[in-house]
C-alpha cells in the first residue's frame, strides 16, 4: 500500500502550526486544496461548493472582524489570497473526488478545525520540543483534527494507488468543534450518492495500535443561546417598573432542568454559561445564557428542544420580557453500521502495528459527523465511525494533547484497506 | 332617642341562633324583611331588587344543593316560603328606605352573613349558657354580623322617631365574609343618590364604650382560585406523557410570591390552599389553589392581579397545561371621610356609655363595604366606616367570639345621632 | 401432575369475595393458614413469624382503628379469632415449608393483598354475574393477588404429590400493593437458604396460554410523603409572620423534578399528590405531598432519594419551616436469572394450554418481590419472575379486572413443573 | 459672611479634573488636606485617623493593583507622596476641627468620591468647554461630590470668620458611591461628641435657588455579592457528577424575590448582576451575583438580609454547593430632625439667591450619611440632611451631569448660617 509516513508527519505538523477555529479554517483549507491540486483529483469542491448554500448565517459563525483577522493571518502564512476570497462567510472546507471505474461510491469524512486553547510550551510537549507548536497563540489543535485532515489526504493517496474500483469522496469538514459544520456539508448534495461512509477520530483514550471498529452512542445535541430582554428600573425607587431579565432567566433555568425524563431513553439539559445585568441596584434589562439539550436519539433531543422552548416562552410570559433563542450547534444521533465495522475489523487485523481491535465503543458525547452519516443512511447507504488509537499524553481539549504520529500510517492503511475491500463487496 | 335595648338584644339573639353562610342568608333575610314590614317603611327592596342583576353567577355562590339545604332549613325555622323563593341564586339581602321630608339621602350599610365555625358550647360562652347558641351546627355568627343587622334595624327605628329630615336607606348586605356581596349591592342603583354613607363594624379589639370615628386603611383585595388541568401519566413508565398540573402549580406559586414590590405602597399575595393529584406514582392531571392578592389601593391590587395572571399563564405555557382563574371575592380600598367621621365623634361624646373616642384606626385587612363607599364617592357623596367597641371574649372568627350586648344601644344612638346631625348640615 | 382445577377456582373465588388492603389481610391469611393446616405441611410460619421483627411500624401501616375494623370484619366472615390476634400491627402473611428429602431449597413467592377499588357490579363482570363479587364494599382483588395466593397453594399441592426432591417454601407475602411487605419478609430469615426462587404475576396484558419466562426491568422505587410545618399568619395583616409551608413545598417540587439526570441509567421522580393550607388569606402552616423516586438500579433510586432529601432540606431552610419525610414503600431493582427462566420455558412447552412462550419482558414498573429476589441472590441463590398470561377484560387496578380461571391450572403446572425440574438439576 | 465665590469655583474645578473612585480618593484627600493645612485648623485627622480601625478590609475595597495605580496617578498630579503613603488600604478622607470657644459641637458631612463614568466631551458640556473636564479618563464627578468637598471647605472658612461660638467638625467622607465609607467614619469616635450634624447633597432635581430643609426617607440598604462554588462535570457524559452552581444561583434568585412582604413597611430586593459558567456543555462550577436588599427602616432591611441569607443557604443545600456572601455596602435608614431643618429654612430665607424653600423631601434611595446621622442620634444629638438646589443639565450619574457653580455660594451661606445660628440656640 502506498503510504509515506514521513509525508504524513510533515503535513500534520504544518497544520498543527496553524490551528484555526471553526469557520476560520482559511490557511488549513488553502493548504489542503493546494495538496489536492498537486494530486490532480477528478473533482474538487472548495468552500461554498462543499456546503449547502444558505441565506441564514452559519451556526456559530464568528463576526466579520474576527474572520477578517484570521484571513489576514492566513495570507501572511502564505495562503493564496484568491482562494481565501471564496471562503469567507462560513464557507471553509473542501470535498475531493477521485473516480476509478465501476464500483461503489465511498466517502471518508475528516474534520479540520482547532480550539481556543493555548498550547503548552513545556519541553515535554513534543510540538514545543520539536518546533511545530502553534503559531496562532491562544489556539491549538488539541483534539487531533490536524491528524484527521492528514488522514484524509493519506487515504486519498493510498486509494489512488490501490486496486479500488469505484468513486472515493473525501470530506474535509469545517467547524466540528462548534458542532456547526456537519449540517451544511451534509446538505451539500455530495453525500447523496455515497453508498458507504467512514468517519474517523483519533485518540479518545485508545492507545496506539488499537482500532475501534464501530463507534456509536452519539447523543443528538442542540447547543443554543437564549437572550432575555426586559426593562431596567431602579431597584430601590421603582422595582415595579422593571421587567426583570435576570429573574426570568433564573426561572427558565430552574424549569429547564425540571423537564420530565423520557421513557424512551436518556436526555440531557444544561445551562452552562450565564451573564446579565449592570449593577446591583438596577433591575436587569438584559440577560443571556448558553445552553444545550441532548438525547440518545434525535427524537429525544427534539423532545428536549421543544420542552425547553416552552420553558423559555413561559418564563418570558411570567416576567413580561422578550426571549430569543439562537441555535448554535446541532447534531443528530447515530450508530455505526455493523457490516462496515466488521470490514474495518477484518482489514485492521492485517495492518502492521495493530495489536488490539475493539468491536464497538460508545462515544457518550456528540459530534456532527452524525449529520453526514444520517444523510447517507437516509439515501439508502451505510455509515461507520472508526476510532484510531494513539498514545496521547494530555487529554483531548487540554494544552498538552498530542498524537503519536506512528498512528497516522496505521490509520491510513486501515481506512484505505477497508475502502478497497468495499469495492469487492456489495457495499 | 327611641331605642329599646331589650328589643335589640332579642333580635340579635334570634339571628345569632340562625347563622347562615354567604348567599344562604335565607332565614336572616326573611326575619329582617318581616321586621321591616312591621315597621311600614317607605320602600323595601328584597333579594334580587337589592342587588345588581347579573347573568354571571355571584362570586363564591355555593352550589344548588347547598343552597336548597339552607332554604329548607329556613322554612323549618319558620321563614315565609314565598319570600324565600325570590332569594335563591345569590339574591339574599335587602334595602329599606324611609323618607322624612326634605334633606340629604343618608345610607347605613350593615352585613348579615355568618361563618363556617362550630360555636363553643362551653358554659363560659354566653350564647351557650343563655340558650341562644347556634342551631345550625358547624356555623356561627363569629364576627358580629348578627349585631350589625340588629344595628341596622335599631338605627332605622331611632331615625324614624327622630327629627331627621331627609331620606334614610339601610343596606342589609349579604356575603361579606366571602367579600362577594358588596359589589352586586353597590351596583344596584340604590347607592347612586346617597349623599352620605355610614358603615359599621362591632368589636375589632375595641372595648365597650369606645367609638372609632373613621376606620380606614382597607386593603383592596381579590380572592381567586386557579385550577390547572394537564394530562396524567404513569410516573414510572411514561413520565414524558404527563402534563404535570402539580408541577405547574408549584412553579406558579413560587413566581406569584416573587412579583416585584411596588413603590406606590404595600401589596400582598398568598397561595393559601392547595390540593391536587391522585397518587404518588401518577403525574397529576389536576391541581387547584386558593389565592389572594391585595394592595393598599385598588390600583396596587390590580397590579398584583395582572402580574399574578401573567404568572399563571407563564406556568401553563411552561408545563403545557391549561389554567383557569376564577374570581371568588373582590373589594376595593377605601378611606373614611374626615367630616363624616368628625360628626360621629361629636355625637358620640354625648352618648351615654361612650368613654373613649378614637379619631382613626387602620383595618389592615379587607372588607367589601368599600364597594359601597366607593360607589357613593364616585357619585359625589361621602362615606365613613365606624368602629363600635364591644368587649368580646374570643377573637373574631373564633368559636368563643361574642359581643357585649350593651354596645348595641351605644351603636344605635351614635349612628342615629350622626344621621340626624347630617340633616342639619350640608351633607 | 396433581392439580384440581375446580379446587383452584373455588379457593380463588373465596379469596376474591374477601379482598383486604395491605397489612389488613386478616381473613386472607386465616384462610390460607387453614388450608395449609389441612395439608399438614412440615413448617408453617404465620404473621410475625413470617416477617422480620421490627421496632419500627411497618411502612404504610394503616392506623389502629382501621386495622381493628378489618379484624372485626374477618371475625364476622368466620376467621379464627385466636389466629387473628397474632396478626395485628403489620404481621399478616405466612410461609409454608414442605421437606421431601435431599435436594435444593426452592421458593415460590406469591402476594395476597387487594386494592381500595369498588368492584364493578355490571352483569358482564363475571364475579358479579356468578356471585363472588367483593363483599368488602370499596375494596377489590383488582390485580389478581387472589389468583396468586391460589397458585401458591396449588403449587404446594402439586409439588407434594410430585417426584420433587428437596425443600419447597411458599411465601404468602402481604402488602405488595403498597410496596411495603417485601422488605420485612425478605429479612425474615426464611429466604436465606433458598437456592432458587420463583415469583409469579398473572395477567400484565398477556393472554391465557402465554408464559413469560423471565420478567425483568423492575425499577427500584421509594414512595414517600413529605410534610412541611411552618407558622400561619394573616396574609394581609402580617405576611412576614408566616413561615409558609405551601411556598416551601412548591419550591421543593420544582427542585425535585430538576435533580440532574444520571449517566448510569433512567431515573424517575414524581410529586403525585399535594394538599395544604386552610384559607386563601392565611399563610399556610402545613402542607404535605406524596412522592416517589425510581431508578433502573437500586443505586440510581438511592441517588434520587439522596438528592430529593437535599431538596427537601434546602426548601425547609429557605422558607424556615420543618420538613419530615416518611418512607411509605420501597423496592430494589431486579432482573430474572436466565437459567431459571429457561427451565420455565422448557417446562411450559409441555403444559397443556400453553401456546406462546416469551423469553423475556420488561415490567417497566416496580414491585417488591425484588426484595426477596435480591435476598436470595445475595446469599448465592438465583431468582426468576414469571409472567402467567390470562385473558383479563379490564386492566389491572380497574373495577372490571378479572382473571380467566383456566390460567390457574396452567400456572400451577408450569411452576410446579419448573420446581420439580430444579430437583434434577444443580439448582 | 466670608465667602469667595471665585475660590469655591476654582477649588471645585480642580477636584472635578481629578475624579477618583471609592477608597482611591488619593489626590482628592491630599488637595483637601493641603487646603486645610493652609487654614491652620485646630485638629486635622487624615486617612486612618479619620476612620475606625479595622482588621477587616473595607467594604468594596478595590484590589492592591488598582489602588497602586490610583496612588501613582495622584503623585503624577502633584500630590504629596508622604501623605499618600498613609492613605492606602481603605483609609482616604479627613476630618477637620475648629474650636471657637464655648458652645455646641456641630458637624458637617460631605462626601468626596467620583464614579466610573466617562465624562462627556460635548461642547455643550461646560467642563469640556471650559477646560476642566476629567483628566482620569473613564471616571467622572457625575454626582457633584466635587461640589460637596468644596462646600465643606467653604463652610469651614465662613464659620471661622463668623460669630459662631463652639466647635465645628467637617467630615470629608470617602467611598459614598459604594455606600462603604459612612460606616467606618461613623465609628471613628469623631462623631461621638457632635450635638448637631448637617449633611448636604447638591442637585437631586432641585433647581438653583431651592433649598430642601430636611431630606428624609432614606431606605436602609445592604449591597452584597454571593458566590456559589460547586463541581464541574461534562453535561452530556456525567450530569450527575456536577454540583451545579448556576442552577443553585437561579434557584436562589427566584426565592429571594419571593421573600414575604413585611407589614411594617416597604422592602426591596434585587439580583442585579449575574455571571457564571464556562461552556454550554459543562455543568458550572462557579457562579456569582451582585444583589441588594433595602428596607424603609434598618430593621426592615435586616429582615430582608436575614431572609435572603436563608435563601442562599437553602439553595446551597438543595444543590450541594458552597455559597459565600460578601457585604459590599451598607447604610441604615434615617430621617431629618425637624428643628435642625427649620433652622436651615429660617436661615435660607435670608440668603441671596434663594427663591424656594421646601420643608421636606424624600430621597427614595440610600446613602451612607445615615451612618453618621444615626451615630450622632444614638449619642443624644440631632441630624439633618439638606438639599441644595442646582441647575444640572444631565441627570445624576450621567456623562453630562454638571452643577451650576452659583449654587456653591448659596450652599455655603445657608449651611454656615445655620451652624452659626446653632451656637445661639440650645443645640
Amino acid at each position: 500500500m502506498h503510504v509515506d509516513a514521513d509525508d504524513l508527519t510533515a503535513f500534520r505538523r504544518e497544520l498543527h502550526r496553524h490551528p484555526e477555529p471553526a469557520w476560520c479554517e482559511f490557511y488549513t483549507t488553502a493548504r489542503i486544496v493546494e495538496a489536492l491540486r498537486a494530486r490532480d483529483v477528478d473533482e474538487l469542491h472548495v468552500g461554498p461548493d462543499a456546503l449547502e448554500e444558505s441565506d441564514e448565517p452559519r451556526m456559530s459563525l464568528p463576526d466579520q472582524a474576527t474572520r477578517a483577522e484570521w484571513k489576514d493571518r492566513a495570507v501572511e502564512a502564505g495562503a493564496d489570497p484568491d482562494l481565501l476570497g471564496r471562503l469567507d462567510g462560513g464557507n471553509t472546507g473542501a470535498v475531493a473526488v477521485i473516480e476509478q471505474g465501476e464500483g461503489p461510491t465511498v466517502g471518508l469524512r475528516v474534520d479540520i478545525d482547532a480550539l481556543p486553547i493555548t498550547e503548552s510550551d513545556d519541553e515535554d510537549h513534543v510540538p514545543a520540543a520539536e518546533g511545530f507548536r502553534s503559531e496562532n497563540e491562544g489556539y491549538m489543535h488539541a483534539c487531533g483534527h490536524d491528524a484527521h485532515a492528514t488522514l484524509g489526504l493519506g487515504v486519498l493517496d493510498a486509494v489512488r494507488h490501490s486496486d479500488f474500483s469505484g468513486t472515493l469522496k473525501v470530506f474535509f469538514q469545517p467547524a466540528e468543534e462548534r458542532v456547526a459544520g456537519g449540517g451544511p456539508m451534509s446538505r451539500s448534495g455530495h453525500l447523496d450518492d455515497v453508498d458507504a461512509l467512514y468517519a474517523v477520530h483519533i485518540g479518545l483514550d485508545h492507545p496506539t495500535g488499537e482500532i475501534v471498529a464501530g463507534v456509536g452512542g452519539f447523543l443528538a445535541v442542540s447547543g443554543f443561546e437564549a437572550e432575555f430582554t426586559g426593562s431596567s428600573a431602579h431597584a430601590g425607587a421603582h422595582p415595579e417598573q422593571g421587567d426583570n431579565a435576570i429573574q426570568a432567566m433564573a426561572d427558565a433555568i430552574s424549569n429547564m432542568y425540571a423537564v420530565p425524563r423520557h421513557a424512551d431513553g436518556p436526555t440531557r439539559v444544561n445551562a452552562g454559561v450565564v451573564e446579565g445585568g449592570t449593577a446591583s441596584n438596577i433591575v436587569a434589562e438584559r440577560a443571556r445564557m448558553e445552553c444545550e439539550v441532548r438525547g440518545q436519539t434525535t427524537d429525544l433531543m427534539e423532545y428536549m428542544w421543544e420542552k425547553t422552548g416552552r420553558v423559555l416562552d413561559g418564563a418570558a410570559t411570567t416576567h413580561d420580557v422578550e426571549v430569543e433563542r439562537t441555535l448554535n450547534s446541532r447534531a443528530p444521533s447515530a450508530e455505526s453500521d455493523e457490516e462496515l465495522a466488521s470490514i474495518v475489523a477484518d482489514v485492521a487485523e492485517g495492518v502492521e502495528g495493530v495489536d488490539s481491535i475493539m468491536d464497538h465503543d460508545d462515544l457518550g458525547g456528540s459530534e456532527d459527523a452524525t449529520y453526514l452519516m444520517n444523510r447517507v443512511e437516509q439515501q439508502g447507504g451505510r455509515a461507520c465511525y472508526v476510532g484510531l488509537g494513539t498514545d496521547h499524553p494530555g487529554g483531548h481539549h487540554t494544552s498538552t494533547f498530542d498524537v503519536d504520529e506512528a498512528s497516522l500510517r496505521i490509520g491510513v492503511e486501515t481506512l484505505a484497506g477497508a475502502i478497497e475491500a468495499l469495492s469487492e463487496t456489495d457495499a
